[in-house]
């Protein structure tokens, strides 16, 4: 495997088409993410872009100009201001949220009509990654195991037992060219308990689930197809429709009566199930960024003592403490002997929690919006 | 003693003329208290008023319009809205700070011109205190105390073995008329350790020092000039020529130039040496508010959940929290599984800290202003 391939007009390389779903608020980043301000517009590691932004510059070497990227309507200046260089073809809006499965289904739909060679990579925008070469790698062999016709989710080597994530066992070698670390997937695990998770890490075949992953576009619609033929049906008259001038009027009638349901069980497990699936495992750095604590082991540059500083032209002053700051105010803010906390501050909400509690900041955000304080949601 | 007494005109209850020192910022108080709005300009306790305002009225019973002002020239508007009926006449403007001795000084200086046989009693602007006819009481007696011709400090019966505050140690009965709880004083001592302090408690003729005290003006200017004679001669030739078209002019000749000393050492602590200080325990609920740990304690009506709450209109959210927050805007704080915290939110400063290290403020506005952020100080 070598990146040479691609100047073959026959690699598969070439059909390479990435695709970036951006939807989801990212509650657990409250107050920071919100509605207005979802999880992937913020630089949540300090380096100065957006997660949107490092995710299309991490693909942008695979797909060139070939990236579509899938949001809600309420988005679109900002995903604009974020990827320029994004055309009208590449923008694909929500009028609502219907889940991956038809978010994804939709981007499928429409590059096939497009292309039915293409072979699509579907990257959320609201994760961290590093480096970019050995992601770029992964994704390339992801890419030509994808061309022997599989779906191929790209797994996580679990650094830790965590329970956060699902889980990929993996099965035998695929030996596909080009892409020595494909392996056949055995089955996709939920999230596991603390004991399970423990001896999925002690087996070594496991992976996370990181809900990448690479396939024809083709065998995504056969599966989605099989498995949801009323959401295939929707998605295929709205793609038929996208590139004329009845995209307005189709997608309006079509796309509020589609269902809802995840991805991961519209296509990826029943086609497991099939054995079309395989896994390429990678030993880049990944993280969800799932909560502030999550934003403490990203960044380090800005400590301010023991505290990690996030945001720009922050003012921390700390004493005897340790924890996070996410400033996005110019505020003074000052920490005296408080350890472990989570500060966010932002200019209608604050924040106050430890790194022990922040995955319950869902709850509080339930709680605001059962109270009516709508207004900072 | 009763009230009644105030209406005979031999009464020492009229010749009582209040002085109100309102300085200092409030350090310990810091983002809310500052210098642009000290600790006196802050309703701490909930009340609707603040200090400075409830110290006023808690007065008015006993002097009517007879209450003097020390503030700084900072202050004088504030201190004005706060205080609409004080007159010109009432009110001493220091163009510096000059300690309580030059402060308490120049007032007793003006009140004596004004009438020698004045009784003054000094009550510091920032102070809670309740309820108000428990320490109406106990400052009647301190002037009928006083007319006997003593300087009458006002103890405070120890609720703890505090270790924040100077003690009195009282001696015999003095048995004056209409002052059934007056006491010699056997000596000031300083803040004591806590081993001390315990002691104080047990022993229980020792009261807390509040720095409230009652005296004959001319007793106070006969030790102020024995003990600081440079001190007394600039106060003396400010307060001649204060009623007079003079005063700009001496003042802001003189009052550079005057010593700084705290009116405990210019005065206080000789004149109990020469037997001429007496002491009438109150046992009203007193509190200097030093910290905001203070402020946990005087305030409960705001409480969510475990939070005391203070500042109108404030938006807390608290799940498996406890603490005080202070909220100076109108943003929504959300606290979650963070104990004890001590959260100050201003528009321009947050402070984050616990009960515990709450006394650790002073450090911190002493390194924002060794860093120049002396804008939010």
């Amino acid at each position: 495997m070598s990146t040479e391939d691609a100047t073959f007009p026959e690699s598969p390389l070439n059909r390479f088409h990435a695709v970036i779903p951006a939807g989801g608020v990212g509650t657990r980043l409250w107050p920071l993410s919100r509605a207005a301000a979802p999880k992937f517009l913020h630089d949540l590691t300090g380096s100065g872009s957006t997660l949107l932004r490092a995710t299309y510059d991490r693909l942008e070497p695979l797909a060139g100009e070939r990236v579509l990227v899938v949001t809600g309507e309420a988005h679109r200046a900002a995903v604009c201001r974020q990827l320029p260089e994004v055309g009208d073809d590449e923008l694909v809006l929500e009028s609502e949220p219907k889940d991956s499965g038809a978010a994804i289904g939709l981007a499928a739909a429409i590059l096939h009509r497009r292309d039915p060679e293409t072979i699509m990579g579907s990257f959320a925008a609201d994760q961290v990654i590093s480096p970019d070469d050995l992601f770029q790698d992964t994704v390339r062999e992801a890419i030509y195991t994808a061309a022997t016709g599989k779906i191929v989710t790209i797994g996580i080597k679990p650094t830790h037992p965590s329970t956060g994530f699902g889980y990929i066992r993996s099965g035998e070698a695929l030996n596909v060219e080009g892409a020595p670390n494909a392996l056949a997937v055995a089955e996709f695990v939920e999230k596991p308990s603390q004991e399970v998770a423990n001896k999925y890490v002690e087996a070594g075949d496991y992976v996370w689930n990181a809900g990448m992953f690479v396939a024809p576009v083709a065998l995504m619609l056969q599966h989605l197809e099989a498995n949801q033929p009323e959401l295939f049906k929707g998605l295929q008259e709205i793609a038929e429709a996208w590139d004329t001038p009845q995209r307005a009027e189709v997608t309006a009638r079509v796309w509020p009566t589609l269902p809802k349901i995840a991805i991961d069980y519209a296509v990826a497990e029943p086609a497991a199930a099939a054995g079309d699936v395989a896994v390429v495992p990678g030993t880049f750095r990944w993280d969800d960024v799932g909560d502030f604590a999550a934003i403490g082991r990203l960044n380090n540059a800005g400590d301010v003592d023991e505290v990690t500083v996030l945001g720009e032209g922050a003012r921390v002053f700390a004493e005897n403490a340790s924890g996070v700051v996410v400033s996005d105010t110019k505020r003074v803010i000052a920490l005296i002997g408080i350890k472990d906390v989570v500060i966010v501050d932002t200019p209608d909400a604050l924040l106050v929690t430890t790194k022990e509690h922040a995955q319950l900041v869902k709850g509080t955000v339930d709680a605001l919006k059962a109270s009516g304080d709508t207004d900072v949601l």
